[in-house]
């Protein structure tokens, strides 16, 4: 099913639930984007604004969100077309599943317990008493220290470290040099020095994570750092010592998040946002890209932007009188020649 | 003395100058945080709104501050209890000692000179004419160009790498991927293209510093960069060409140091602060998270935040003017209003 | 031609069209700074305040604008010193060119294609049907993965990634950590859990650009991701899937750049930027560090400030009024008194 396997419409329509309109037996090979796609591939439409696009395609077939006034020869109508266009590639484009394999080079613990139909590349390092479940694959120049369990068909990419006692759960995805279980930084000042306050805890990442490249997850100093079921993190984030993430949260790249900082299943969190520690983000927040959060907040649901961090409402309509402070400048200025006027023209008055 | 040794709660006491209300000769294990203590674990409370939770610790023994309410059978009295906490568990858990080895996989430059009791990981390279001190570890997959020295007792994790010619001081910790020696970024640019500026300086990493996972520290353009004794450095941070930081200096994660910048002893940096180029921070300054510094400032001691920066009780100031600029706004709306009504009295008086 | 070999000052004259002033033969060595330089180096001035500085240097021979007022007895007048400067720095401190040599622990693919004189170090990994052109360097560490192409008189530094199909121009330098063609950042979302998008395109890194240290750029979601021709980026730096940034871009660290944004020719990115998706920069723009822009937007050339971004000019302004806002609002309170008292004495007007 690599890519190169032809599959009719029919097929893939009964796999997401459409309705095909055209010749369902049409061979589809790959996905596409809608001016890249030539004969072969099929491509999806959501956006009105795109349907003539999508009516000029090359494409052998496109997705079309139910009852879409889209002409192209052959349609698949589907109730949410960019979501079907994402299971289709899974089965037409499925992750490279290289040949089970564990090369000569690696240097694998006595101890250590490997799986079934595993993948274990050139210049890899498993230390004592870890493991690895079935069907993972830890690719060329990944370290992973003793006491590791690296659960089933996960793909960790090459040069990830992991370091003692980390667990990783089933289906995980660690880009390239992630670093999971480093010391977290905390230290505790006397006159002359800074003495490192204990990092002896873990890291638990759950079933179904997906890291970014780069990304560092450090471990909890007595406790655990988590990474729930289903969350995915992009490049370059760094995770302190103790926080707890929930499930299916996206936290986007360079997003930095101090120590024992909760975010709560279902959060959405922007690039470059900024953590202080022991916040608390409740479930279905929104933060918006570049934000900063006070220590110790507790961030409700809804939509927040800004730094400090308000809800997006707010922070626009202050934006907007910010935008005005010229004028209201100006207003005040003639507000005050007006007073002015008025003072003269009474003490004339009075005079008079 | 590796975790699992067990210590008298005299024989702590005695090491961190406290004294003992309870039971002296009973043994300890571990550190652990208040909640999660059990049996043959210390745990210690600082705070007095934990002094409740403190009471009621399963822990066996509970440091405390000085005369503190607290009532656990087992206290250990001491001036700073986190501080204490933290030398305790420099006891109970030092970092892990592996067995000094030379990994037959690696590959170490004829000439390089190696102290006793070393660790050569799997996977390392030392090149010619670099030397690693008594008792470093040097783990799997790091990378030492040539010329490099490394003192004693350091921990390089893997997949560092030191570029060529660099210094490390005795007792560094360099996390995993940290990259040290890089080509700073600088160019020069005639009408068709960019020319790189000389990066042939070098890089000084003193004494007891450390380093968080993935962050760089460039090589300075002609002279040298340098962290300065004692100074920790989280992870993903980017000190760029010829930057002098000093001692005993914190910085946060995600923090960017552009070139030439100097931060003096003590000063303490939040996390993703964005330093320009030729800063000066003096002694003592401490600068908050997400701020940003424009090029060529003098940074006096004292709390700072914002962008640009200014002190924080001006930015604190500054940001409820922000908050109260809707109210402002109607203030000035009402004046307007009462103007124009006065404004008309005064006319019709006029005519009058 | 490395460091070490002497040239005369007439010789470097030459090379870089500029007029000896003083004694042509004196031979060179090295570049250095004003206040190191020594013996044997050459050093240079451009800012008329480093004149008296420059008087009085060590150096050999220092580069100086046509004209200017520097006493030291043996100058070069150049249109540009410091171009001049790095031109020379070309010659005197050539990149390192190891001796070539395939490392006898190196894992390369059968089908790979190696090129002349190119040096593979130690536990690197080329993977099947991979090219690696004549002169590059491949240093220990690397990983390269199948379907690969790396083009001549590259410098891929210590434990680089390049996934596979990904594609690099001639004289590319990608410094240490750095992570290309990892997947893009992409989920859609049902009610139960995120499914990855296809992530199934590629990356095009062109001609003479060069990346730092743990820098990552995604391969695009359907199509590629570009950095063109002469781009200079910095260490840190985020690239997302489908960006296509173009020719002598410079972009400094800690920047981040979401999916499909376009940055066209010789445009100038600060430090800690960062990009929504979907945003267009045109030929010419200067963004500052620390900026934000909004996704969609189009960015205008000029010089643009803040978050969001706005003209510098229009940045300063607005931030000169709200340092004002203390006064603005003295100033309302001192207008509603003086317009109290207009009403009083108007209302006992009235009365009379």
């Amino acid at each position: 099913m690599r890519e190169g396997s032809e599959i009719p419409v029919d097929v893939l329509a009964a796999h997401v639930g459409g309705q095909v309109i055209g010749d369902g037996s049409i061979l589809i090979q790959r996905v596409a984007g809608l001016e890249s796609a030539r004969k072969g591939a099929i491509t999806y439409v959501e956006d009105e604004k795109f349907f003539e696009a999508a009516s000029q395609t090359k494409a052998s077939c496109v997705l079309v969100p139910e009852g879409a006034d889209v002409k192209a020869p052959c349609r698949l109508e589907v109730k949410k077309p960019k979501l079907a266009f994402a299971l289709i590639a899974e089965i037409l484009h499925p992750p490279k599943k290289p040949v089970p394999e564990i090369h000569s080079s690696s240097v694998i613990a006595a101890d250590a317990k490997i799986g079934k139909d595993v993948l274990i590349g050139a210049f890899v390092c498993i230390g004592e008493n870890s493991s690895v479940g079935d069907g993972t694959q830890i690719r060329a120049g990944a370290k992973i220290g003793d006491n590791v369990s690296v659960g089933r068909d996960c793909i960790i990419h090459p040069n990830v470290f992991l370091e003692d006692g980390v667990t990783i759960g089933d289906r995980v995805i660690l880009h390239a040099g992630v670093v999971i279980g480093a010391d977290g930084f905390g230290y505790v000042r006397d006159e002359h020095s800074h003495h490192k306050f204990p990092q002896i805890g873990t890291v638990v990442i759950e079933d179904d994570v997906e890291l970014g490249a780069n990304t560092c997850v450090d471990r909890g100093a007595l406790g655990r750092t988590r990474i729930g079921r289903g969350t995915k993190i992009d490049n370059l984030v760094h995770v302190g010592h103790n926080c707890d993430i929930g499930e299916r949260v996206v936290i986007a790249a360079q997003t930095g998040i101090s120590g024992s900082v909760t975010i709560e299943d279902d959060c959405v969190i922007g690039g470059q946002v900024g953590f202080g520690d022991h916040i608390r983000v409740q479930s279905g927040a929104v933060i918006g890209s570049k934000a900063g959060i006070l220590p110790g907040k507790i961030v409700r649901p809804g939509v927040w932007w800004g730094i400090p961090i308000q809800p997006l409402d707010e922070y626009k309509r202050l934006n907007a009188h910010i935008q005005r402070l010229p004028q209201v400048r100006e207003e005040v200025k003639e507000l005050r020649q007006r007073v002015k006027e008025l003072e003269s023209v009474l003490l004339e008055n009075r005079k008079t």
